[in-house]
């Protein structure tokens, strides 16, 4: 390739570095435009959407297709080079951060939207298709695509893929494991596999495909991907409910659920993240006054709406909701779900910066969650707003800071860390859909025995032997496991030596 | 434990065995009561719902806990002893045949339903407790539990995980895997591990959950299961439809689905298939001369029944549909059901042997795929009758035969695998909820490759280093395999060896 791109002359582009795997790594993905290693370049890959902790790599290639990212992988794991994948680095756990100064494969290329299927109800995308963009090419014909993360207009369904991730029509619909039929997967030795073929789920054989999804980034680079594509609902309906008292809010949550209705989505945002998201871009009048806010939808078929409706509004009133209104028009819906869906960004119109948290818990224990949520902030001197799916019990603490103040970013990090004890000791767990990455990788001690991480970590080490594909990521080094190897071989040893 | 059971003396039941590890092995459950080894009582474990091959146990054992469970497979595994896991038997692709003289582990004694809890919909039980039991249990208070496949009655959910059971509403509810929220687990080293606990589904970390449910009882022993359970649908209604010819009947199915009603269950028998039902235990008046019965099952809130109903009704009618009709009460609806669900079993009545198969297809390939198998019947000679779940493409292929007629068995194995060697071509797979067991390994070479087999085989080893849980199952052993194997060790001690 020749001439000028963007007013930059390529002559002047040709490979500056002298670093032999940077000119291999070029030649594979077709030169100087598809791969970035000057020091400035790198920078904007220094974190992801898991901003206090960064890390040069060692460079970011850019493939077009299967077989580049195939001889990438196959490259990095001969030379033992290091290497990771990355979607649009919009990741709130850190999983794309290159700590070992990876080789960044960027997904960004192979962004096609391959096939869509209306009659099998599915579709075939690149890695680094964005979310959004499927929803709105198969709008139309009157299909979309569920799972639908807040950051879903920029967001990539690889990446999604890789985190497992939500959204706030989980509860009805699932998180993207449930919408995943197939996948292409390049192994970190530079094999590469396809996972439930054509779509068709509940293959036989082992469940590769749930293992892949949501094992961020350390099993396997996903390059093809088949989702499930839903038909729209024929009718919905959002209600916007304000209580004076947490309790009342998160009961009348459990009361909807107990009453047999599943809403599309049940969200809960309380007095501080109020104040937020009236401050920032997409105010809608909540009364600041109020402990906390539901923001619930059904759908289904036209006939049925109006009695879950009814019946939600009778809910609330049973337990002392202020005020309960329903959506006017679509209009009216879509700047309520405006000021819902960027909540986390509007946390900087009160805060110099925000730690965004992801616990999840039994339902039942939403109201003495949100209490030791509470004294965890009294505790620690840090304001705490809460943004979240109530329905599933997946809880977003926001833990409000000033970096600029020396220690608070650290006392921000043990804050949310102690969230996360609260959720785990309420018999939750630690992530609901933003995964571990670096950031909780210590936590999962809350949640696993040392058994339970090594029956998982041996999984890894069957996947990525030479541990070069993003290493250090999800799992904790617990030396009681390293202990339990030894232990293990000397026990299998002194069988060999023994008695048999 | 002295004195009778069931006119037996305990005191002659004293252990008549000088093999020291039967002698073991009933010390761990509590003595000679828990434990069988005499040939006449190992025969009724010779084999279990596939019946074409037998082998005989080394001993069975009936464990009463976890703890013992653990303490058996350990006493196992440290003395290389095969061993399986058996729940009810009722598995359809041999899983749980002691095709190398295992020691059967029996969970039929850990059978209790340990904790219900309504508000956070979910449900504990142990493993050899019987699917339907666990909808009865629960039923007076409004919920259900949504997997239900045909053998429900005497099937147990601990079955159910290693099969990922799946049932006539699968369509609208999923699968086992689906319904399943957290596992205690006994590795095959006898550590035991609990996955999903509490019951939070998506827990951090890789999805065990979804790769032990289905894995065929090869990585390990499920002692304790987490399940959701559902509210019961408000509403139900049942259609029976009748075609002429089956492409109308099969294109009324895309139709339906296209409309996007997702029904309950949408269910489909050919002609065969109703002379059998019509023979057997429950005879409901089909009439013989129709070349497809639809069986529709729609669910929901009150309100929105009758528009899908009338919706079905009249995409029937465009297909030419000979007679639709609405159950009128539950009664006649549950004696459809009871006809559709001993479907199997009815097979019985018009020929001395069958052989159920299990493929799955894109659900637009039905018309040509029914016409493929109508070939392949021609062929071998041998009628096959058709019982499905015409909704999701999971077919079932019941090959009908004479096992007294030398060589008939074998050539009905020859007409089942050529069934699925059709749903494989026709880009699907060969099971959807039978499981891969002894009988269909070879098969999976229709959809996998050797490094898509070996992606599986080599996280079996990983969970099972020593292959004493369930071997010889569910994967073949392809040559090339081995080869591969060999060759990566090699190029791996090229590189050693070489200029790094």
């Amino acid at each position: 390739m020749n001439g000028k791109i963007g007013g930059i002359d390529l002559a002047e582009r040709r490979i500056q570095s002298d670093d032999k795997h940077i000119q291999n790594l070029a030649a594979i993905v077709g030169g100087e435009h598809s791969i970035l290693y000057h020091k400035e370049d790198l920078i904007a890959y220094d974190c992801d959407g898991f901003t206090l902790h960064k890390h040069l790599p060692k460079a970011v290639v850019f493939p077009k297709n299967t077989e580049e990212v195939a001889k990438l992988v196959k490259y990095c794991s001969d030379n033992q080079l290091p290497f990771l994948a990355r979607g649009a680095g919009t990741g709130l756990s850190g999983g794309a951060i290159p700590i070992n100064g990876e080789v960044i494969i960027s997904l960004v290329r192979m962004k096609r939207l391959l096939n869509v299927d209306l009659e099998n109800r599915r579709a075939v995308v690149e890695p680094g298709y964005v979310n959004l963009k499927l929803t709105n090419s198969i709008s139309d014909k009157g299909y979309y695509y569920a799972p639908d993360p807040s950051s879903q207009y920029c967001c990539t369904i690889g990446g999604n893929v890789a985190e497992n991730a939500g959204g706030a029509h989980c509860l009805k619909y699932g998180v993207t494991t449930n919408h995943i039929l197939g996948l292409e997967v390049v192994l970190p030795n530079g094999e590469i596999i396809e996972i439930g073929k054509n779509g068709i789920l509940d293959t036989p054989g082992y469940d590769l495909l749930g293992l892949l999804t949501g094992s961020e980034g350390t099993l396997g680079i996903v390059t093809k991907i088949i989702v499930r594509i839903l038909k729209k609902p024929e009718a919905k309906q959002t209600i916007l409910a304000y209580f004076d008292k947490v309790s009342d809010g998160s009961q009348a949550v459990s009361d909807i659920i107990s009453a047999g209705i599943v809403p599309a989505a049940l969200e809960m945002m309380d007095k501080i993240a109020i104040e937020g998201v009236e401050a920032a871009a997409f105010p809608v009048g909540h009364p600041k006054d109020i402990e906390a806010m539901l923001l619930i939808e059904v759908d289904g078929i036209s006939a049925g709406i109006n009695d879950q409706i009814n019946q939600i509004l009778d809910l609330c009133k049973k337990r002392n909701v202020r005020e309960v209104k329903v959506a006017q028009n679509e209009q009216e819906s879509n700047r309520w779900w405006a000021n819902r869906k960027t909540g986390f960004g509007a946390m900087g119109a009160i805060s110099p910066d925000y730690l965004v948290q992801d616990g999840v818990i039994p339902r039942s224990k939403l109201p003495e969650v949100l209490d030791r949520i509470q004294k965890v902030s009294e505790e620690y001197g840090l304001r705490i707003a809460n943004i979240f799916h109530a329905g599933d019990g997946n809880l977003h603490p926001l833990v409000l800071f000033d970096a600029r103040i020396p220690g608070e970013s650290e006392k921000a990090l043990k804050a949310g860390s102690a969230c996360l004890k609260v959720c785990a000791d309420a018999g939750g767990t630690i992530t609901g859909e933003h995964g571990v990455g670096i950031e909780k990788k210590e936590e999962m001690r809350f949640v696993f025995t040392d058994e339970e991480i090594m029956a998982q970590t041996n999984i890894r080490e069957v996947f990525n032997p030479n541990n070069l594909l993003n290493a250090g990521k999800l799992f904790p080094t617990p030396a009681r496991c390293v202990e339990i190897k030894k232990e293990r071989k000397v026990s299998h040893e002194r069988r060999k030596v023994g008695t048999t």
